[in-house]
């Protein structure tokens, strides 16, 4: 604490990312990376980048990947938005759409999002889970100046079907109804589809996950082009050249291998159902899954102890000690080889 | 104007970043970009990147570059912060360190200091220039919440000497006094010499003039622990991967080949003389610039004219249409080649 910071800075409950450790012998299951390297055509990209045109400043509107995303999503470039991974696009669309206002999302969510709340003095209310750690979306519809949801949600996994995204912006019309798809391209269908219909709604993914860039820092936001123009407006009040121009031409080269990305996240999401029964049969409950990861409790064993068990023999998973959720664990889906690893470990420890 | 921006989004005045070209055959001396490429240590760092490691989440605390810029200044790296570029770490300390404050800056400097006083609710107050475009750094002393000065300044080009910035420091006790040092290695004395006498200066430098890595989005804050950590807390409740890694990797290459970054430097110093020599000879008042710029008004000739005339003949300077400069143009010192074709092309305008 200092006296030279600003009271709202004082109050501050910062995020905390997942550890982030080196050494080649750790089985990293704990920040829901992919598990494969990016497409080839990004590590061609990157060898035929130029050093020396690093000297100049970036495209600052990113014209050449709002193109590539909006060719992929068969939309236009002014119904996309880029920013330095999908963080940076939350932070800038809780600016310039939810200040001043109060707005509504799920009591078990990203936990970043109560973060942005304090950072920019938005109010909030949290809206319980149902019974089986579903959203409550009627309830989000209730006396809203916003609503953000992840989709699928996190730390859950579990999937919101888009009709009832579609519902659920409907009865918030006049104001955002942010969906943060991050882990949407694990079996999810987006709500990308709705943006036509529904001026409220901004779709936020990120190349972190499916695209397997979490290294480079690439997000993006899909909605009505007065959405986009708000978020422009943030973004050249804040930082005019948020992206790097080596993250411009992978991120494009990554988004334009379409056949590389499906075949990584078919392999994910077969993998995923090996973990899911490999864990059922060591006596977890697996909330069912349409993310790179599952979210699992044990029936006797407390997921703390867990957590650092798993930590002694090298494999990190993610615990989180909170109310609600603080016996579960979340793991990311890794290759069949690192679930055949942890498997067998947790059959050890059980 | 859209009905879902916030209030504070609609009263917005962005910045304008100078035009960014492609194209060959123009001579860009409007945004202040080095002439040469980065350190050959640059390119061999991104050879030598392993494509594959972009999956990976970057270090959230960007420690090796951290410990590389700590050294090269002989401070801890508790005492340096890193950023998205300059503006991302100047964004961030306006909202650590003035938000809820009146802080006070020169009447003429960068003008993305009101935009973000803007954007976070930051009350301020311009002070006049000193008759010969420099900084009364004694008005600034007076009432102050925070001050921000650009030294060199910016579009002037003028040089505020460390021990006036020392006194400044000194008599604005209780506030923080950022000194944004974008142009500082062209010239001037940094006041990171100051930092252990004065807890309360922030010293912002950037990768993106000096170490020709405009292109890559890297900036950076070295100060007292305390203002340090409230620029992480801000950084953690916004984005905690805020430094891709092929910028970690590259930038500590580039700070580390301490022998091309004086070579380089050293050449537009005296790129500079050239450049200002010849102006004189054609007519022009010239500021005397201890930046990578200079800034020029003719004698007769109005800067909005020559700024569209050099245009048509492909070499681009940066003119601001705002009172009390419109008559100046702020020219990047390029590399002599490029000097000699717009001192060439002057003359025929002129």
């Amino acid at each position: 604490m200092s006296k030279y910071w600003s009271d709202s800075i004082k109050q501050l409950h910062p995020y905390t990312p997942g550890e982030q450790v080196s050494g080649r012998d750790i089985i990293k299951l704990n920040t829901n990376e992919s598990p494969y390297p990016p497409s080839p055509a990004v590590a061609a990209a990157l060898e035929n980048l130029d050093a020396g045109s690093l000297k100049l400043y970036p495209d600052p509107l990113a014209l050449d990947l709002r193109s590539s995303l909006a060719d992929n999503f068969n939309v236009t470039p002014n119904q996309v938005f880029v920013g330095n991974g999908s963080d940076d696009v939350l932070a800038m669309a809780f600016m310039a759409f939810f200040r001043g206002k109060t707005i509504q999302f799920p009591e078990l969510t990203y936990s970043f999002y109560p973060v942005w709340c304090g950072l920019f003095n938005i109010n909030y209310i949290n809206t319980p889970m149902t019974t089986d750690y579903g959203i409550d979306t009627a309830a989000l519809a209730l006396q809203n100046g916003g609503v953000i949801i992840a989709n699928p949600n996190a730390p859950t996994g579990k999937l919101t079907p888009v009709a009832t995204i579609g519902e659920l912006a409907a009865s918030s019309s006049g104001s955002v109804v942010i969906v943060d798809e991050a882990y949407i391209d694990f079996g999810g269908e987006s709500a990308v589809s709705l943006i036509d219909q529904h001026d409220n709604i901004l779709v936020v993914q990120t190349f972190s996950k499916s695209r397997s860039l979490a290294g480079l820092r690439l997000g993006y936001a899909i909605g009505h082009p007065d959405l986009i123009e708000g978020l422009v407006r943030v973004k050249d009040s804040f930082n005019s050249y948020p992206i790097d121009s080596v993250a411009l031409t992978c991120g494009k080269a990554a988004i334009e291998d379409k056949e590389y990305f499906e075949t990584t996240c078919n392999k994910v999401i077969a993998s995923r159902e090996v973990l899911t029964t490999g864990l059922e049969l060591l006596g977890f409950d697996v909330i069912p899954s349409n993310a790179n990861f599952v979210f699992a409790q044990h029936t006797h064993k407390a997921a703390a102890e867990l957590y650092q068990q798993l930590k002694d023999n090298n494999i990190l998973v993610r615990y989180f000690n909170k109310p609600k959720i603080d016996n579960f664990l979340r793991i990311t889906v890794g290759t069949d080889t690192e679930i055949g690893a942890l498997l067998n470990t947790l059959k050890t420890i059980i």
